[in-house]
């Protein structure tokens, strides 16, 4: 998506090889207009599959998803995070572990909402090790739905997290895909 | 608002006097079209008031601020709960203590994305006691910006969140103003 990756040239910030700050128009401010862009965008690549619910994790995944499923004309439900482990029979739940961070958190989801009749496309902002994303796949197929693919608005594509998906049999579409990073340089994949 | 009110008397829970489940359209699966009309619908009650940002607290009140945001065509800033206490000069920091719950957070603002020129709305899914509100006015006050008002989806008119607000001089607008609840009972103020 030219936009979205002229955007991250002038406006992103690459710390240093692993770390891209997005957080003037992605994930602290946030651009409402790019956002509704980004989402007919990731709607325009799914559309016609018969998708019935947008997932999204827990919270910078929201804006994103909410444009995508309004582009879709469905719902979007927000997988959520949850510090504490609460038994709840009408919750699916998983634990997500971050290496990267060093942390865990469990991600649930009321089986009221996404069901074996779903067909569900999951949306994020960023794919790197694909650590949430897999807890997400996990998480829906717990609720015996079908998962229609993942987008991201942003891959580290030098990152395993596609791997991991595709590996899975999931079709993974992402709006901006990074090659490289140093401090000061973005390149993009081809 | 009238359809609001509406879907919260179709499809809202009232569990008891005090807890309103409104999950399956509101804060965990989302209906984008309302959300669409619950943002609009907060940007007529405050347009030509000169508001620069929407803020709003992570993560519930990101979908209806988002759509305020666009409808605005301002910016949406996301105040970003974090569990540990991190130093950091470039952030403004508050804790907020929910006494309800037994729990505290810390709430963090970039100096980045609001500062003295700014004339901020704060939106937010539900007022209840005020304590997140109130919160994001701390939070904001320490960024010198001015405080265009606080606008929620839905108000506990029961419990004491807008005499908290309204005190200190900022201006409440609620679209879906509960007066009283029961179990399988709401009623709204006229």
């Amino acid at each position: 998506m030219k936009r979205l990756e002229e955007k991250i040239l002038t406006d992103g910030i690459a710390v240093d090889e692993n770390i891209l700050k997005v957080d003037s128009f992605i994930n602290h401010q946030v651009d409402p207009v790019l956002m509704d862009e980004i989402g007919e965008e990731l709607a325009g690549h799914f559309k016609d599959r018969g998708i019935t619910k947008v997932a999204t994790i827990e919270s910078s995944g929201i804006a994103p998803a909410l444009t995508c499923a309004k582009a879709l004309g469905v719902p979007m439900v927000i997988l959520k995070k949850q510090p504490s482990k609460t038994l709840n029979s009408d919750l699916y739940q998983t634990i997500v572990t971050s290496y990267t961070k060093g942390t865990s958190y469990e991600l649930t989801l009321s089986s009221k909402f996404v069901g074996a009749d779903d067909h569900v496309l999951i949306i994020d902002d960023f794919l790197a090790n694909g650590e949430a994303a897999t807890g997400a796949l996990r998480l829906i197929r717990k609720s015996h739905a079908t998962i229609a693919g993942v987008g991201v608005v942003i891959e580290k594509a030098f990152q395993p997290g596609r791997e991991k998906l595709e590996t899975q049999g999931i079709e993974v579409y992402a709006l901006a895909r990074i090659a490289r990073m140093a401090a000061g340089v973005i390149e993009f994949a081809e």
